[in-house]
């Protein structure tokens, strides 16, 4: 994710803050070392595993998840937005348009799922208000001054506690379900494409969203679902796509 | 293809050759001028219409077939090996083993195709001698030195007059039916992978060749078949890839 991002946005520099409560101190240099050869710098958040000691999690629900809910609450004051970005993407075009994106009204951008029929969603999960759209969490614009003054741990993890029983994705229902109309709502097929839906989004756009549409526009091509391109039994569109990137990280690595 | 070559081999300096009878001035400046960008160098080699005027040809066998069979007439004499690469190619690893192999001993190094049956072919092609292998012409190291003694025009005319009716794949059969012998047969799935025959090459090497093994140890990805991945209908294992180099080409050019 971060070589693509790197190699795909040449003019940019990069802070990029590691949130984590166990990541070695080894794997930390080597990650300084390599986001360094792009004169970017890494920052470090370590989270003692005691924080969240009091919230509720367990085996399905990991402590993790309050990561990016609360990512505001660990972030330096002087940052006033953040673009979070899942590990399983591939940035293979400018982000700068996003980044730079008016959210002032909204506490996130996150890209809506035209997959999901969120009449059928508003049926089945018994979300405290009818949600208009689902937003996948994978790729989050933060506007961290915003949360900073709106969203409270004791808020968030009441809201976790009395829903606990319906979140079936856990971080990605309580922002969806908390937060609904405060999301400001960005094209997936630019800023989170699925790569299983190909065909999908070819068919619907009437043939425009080809692999060449895609190539050329698509920022962020997210890897979702339990296969992933780095496993061996991997296959789809993207696949060679991403060993070319995963490739090039790794000779980059060893310079 | 060249764009690919370029940046895979970025420590290489290159003479890249062109031969035809048709391509327009600006075409050729515009090529220059992209190839001048990499510190590379352009040598046009025009071809007047008339000059292959008595050698049998028609509209499957077009007289374009003989730059490649004879490109030792046409290249400058201090050369002494080139090698030849189709346009439907991408070029992803380091061509530098493959460009100062030994081949002394032979004309040509090309790679054979272990899905077609050489005891089939002898059987339905009346080949003036028994073939060993059936090798593809995509990609062929010349040695140069070895054709200009060996190889006259007359004799590839002749050839070609008395087995025309048998011809299917002009160049590919004429090479492989004069020059059997005396070519160094190497790796396909390094030096000429045939993009159609992904699972079949995943599956005889017992899962070796996958993805992962193509990307790092690939050299040639060959667009092989009427379908081409620069239009509209195409589908693939290398789509992404090839769009992706297709992208970062046109970016360049327009530099």
């Amino acid at each position: 994710m971060l070589h693509s991002l790197f190699l795909n946005n040449q003019g940019e520099r990069f802070s990029i803050y590691l949130m984590h409560s166990s990541i070695t101190d080894v794997e930390i240099k080597d990650l300084q070392h390599y986001i360094g050869q792009y004169d970017n710098q890494l920052y470090e958040i370590y989270i003692d595993e005691d924080h969240f000691a009091n919230a509720p999690s367990n085996m399905h629900y990991t402590k993790e998840m309050y990561y990016r809910l609360l990512a505001h609450k660990f972030l330096p004051e002087d940052i006033d937005r953040i673009l979070y970005v899942d590990p399983d993407v591939l940035v293979i075009n400018s982000i700068r348009k996003l980044y730079h994106m008016d959210i002032s009204a909204y506490l996130f951008a996150a890209a809506s799922r035209g997959m999901f029929s969120v009449k059928e969603l508003n049926k089945i999960r018994f979300y405290p208000i009818e949600i208009e759209a689902y937003h996948n969490s994978g790729i989050l614009l933060m506007n961290l001054e915003r949360l900073r003054k709106e969203v409270s741990e004791e808020s968030v993890f009441q809201f976790v506690e009395e829903y606990k029983s319906q979140l079936i994705l856990p971080d990605q229902d309580v922002l969806n379900a908390m937060f609904s109309k405060q999301i400001k709502s960005i094209d997936e097929k630019i800023y989170n494409y699925d790569v299983r839906y190909f065909q999908y989004y070819k068919l619907t756009s009437k043939n425009e969203w080809d692999m060449d549409t895609v190539i050329k526009n698509t920022v962020f091509l997210h890897f979702c679902g339990k296969k992933k391109p780095w496993n061996k039994d991997y296959s789809g569109n993207f696949h060679s796509l991403y060993k070319h990137y995963e490739n090039s990280a790794l000779h980059q690595q060893r310079q």
